[in-house]
């Protein structure tokens, strides 16, 4: 009999896709970062997310409750910013265990509330229940102007990640900035061909924008921005970079890569290579939840 | 120091709802069914909600994953209902174990698209993680003309609920039918003055509507609708009977129940008592998560 852990979560998630119901005001369904509806009465669009973070695979028991309730949030509003979008409304599902103290509880909230006030969004409500482990799901929608896919990056266009990869594990993926601001710059001001953010590492995400873009791609693997400490295999195979992946015409390669050293001085923006209709260059790696 | 098992939910709501960030375009943020926005350019409200059920909690393991997918789908339609709206997109994050079946996990997903196609909305994304148990939030959009919120009972308006109440747990908490398309019918045609649906027990779900709308209750016991098989007792504190619990002007009562028996002939509607600005019949019981 097949099970989860034999056919992994990418496999799982096509033998569904194609039962499910979708109404004529959903313009993407399941497969991007968020799903796109119709705005009534608006030229924007709407986006919807949801995501859950786990006491064990997510975070660790001891883990600071603030960062946690940060990461469950900042986890969204990288989704949202990586469609060219900004979250407006989230709520929040959470389980807790009985015996967790009021503190603890309070300073998960701080965290979510944080984030939702640094990235200008409403907490419209959510849902708590009890569980052994913590559990945390946000939820909610956005507007962009135009959504960017995955699904939209053309032969030769150049691939650029934001930051450095790698060694995440170390804080980073509790204590992660979403480039929101990056992306709504970037999708304002240029025309991005396609974007995701890095959530299960380069070697998995990359292939995934390509397969939905119908195109390999050439990697010159010495332009991956490394994390100081960690070695190119670490950049490509660990999870939860949350930074920007993303593709755009060659030719607008040099002016955008002077106009962001201006605006984001601080930020790293490395071209990593080119999409192509070969695939010279295998990404192994990355993390799958099931396998 | 304090912790979650003895301050309950509702307290632990309270203390956090004070310090949540609430843009402008949120007319109802924590603490009713759903949230409500303004929708951009249109006449109707956008509703939005976030549901969880959790393995052990909501559902035994062994509990048919067909109906663990119907569950957690219908009772976010049932929140729906209780605004005087219906959902329109919902997004499915689902925590399973590796050794789970491709069979059940298939199954669980029927049980959802089953129900998002009976109540006509879409399934347009989720995400998949790994967890010992199996946890299932669904969270997404509906829309209604007028919200209907808990708070909005007067002195004197009678109560009503629909079906029976209690025994839940022998099976209907998993294959229940939202009462969507009552409660549409209601607040089309009548002035529904507060509605919510019933899922932690009459006992605990009619104070908070009493509360929410600054009045107490008096029920007339005799008059509460009872499941076959079960007594008072069970129809007040059992949870999970997904009926409505609703208000409205007493001068209605006559032709809305003669209306209802016309539309509705096979499910129950039972006037059970009035708002009062006292409260002479302490209901006890219901199910709090954490107490």
């Amino acid at each position: 009999m097949e099970r989860l852990e034999n056919i992994g979560e990418d496999l799982l998630i096509q033998s569904l896709i194609e039962h499910v119901p979708l109404k004529n005001n959903v313009l993407l369904g399941p497969g991007d970062d968020c799903a796109v509806m119709q705005q009534v009465g608006s030229g924007d669009f709407q986006l919807l997310k949801t995501d859950s973070i786990f006491e064990g695979t997510h975070f660790m028991k001891d883990a600071p409750p603030y960062w946690i309730g940060w990461k469950a949030t900042a986890r969204v509003v990288s989704d949202f910013a990586a469609m060219g979008g900004k979250p407006d409304a989230l709520m929040v599902a959470i389980a807790l265990p009985k015996q967790q103290t009021l503190t603890n509880i309070k300073l998960i909230y701080e965290g979510i509330f944080a984030c939702a006030r640094q990235f200008n969004f409403s907490i419209v409500g959510g849902e708590t229940s009890s569980n052994e482990k913590i559990v945390l799901t946000l939820s909610g929608v956005g507007t962009c102007q135009k959504p960017i896919l995955r699904s939209g990056a053309q032969d030769q266009d150049a691939i650029f990640v934001t930051g450095e990869l790698g060694g995440s594990i170390k804080g980073k993926h509790l204590r992660f900035l979403p480039r929101m601001h990056e992306a709504l710059w970037l999708s304002e001001n240029f025309t991005i061909t396609a974007m995701m953010d890095l959530s299960d590492g380069l070697g998995k995400d990359l292939p995934r924008l390509a397969t939905a873009s119908q195109l390999g791609y050439e990697i010159e693997l010495d332009s991956i921005p490394i994390t100081n400490g960690c070695n190119i295999q670490q950049a490509i195979d660990d999870g939860e970079d949350y930074e920007l992946l993303f593709t755009c015409n060659a030719n607008h390669t040099e002016s955008m890569m002077a106009e962001w050293t201006k605006i984001f001085p601080s930020l790293k923006l490395s071209k990593i290579g080119k999409m192509s209709k070969k695939c010279d260059t295998p990404l192994t790696g990355g993390w799958d939840h099931f396998l």
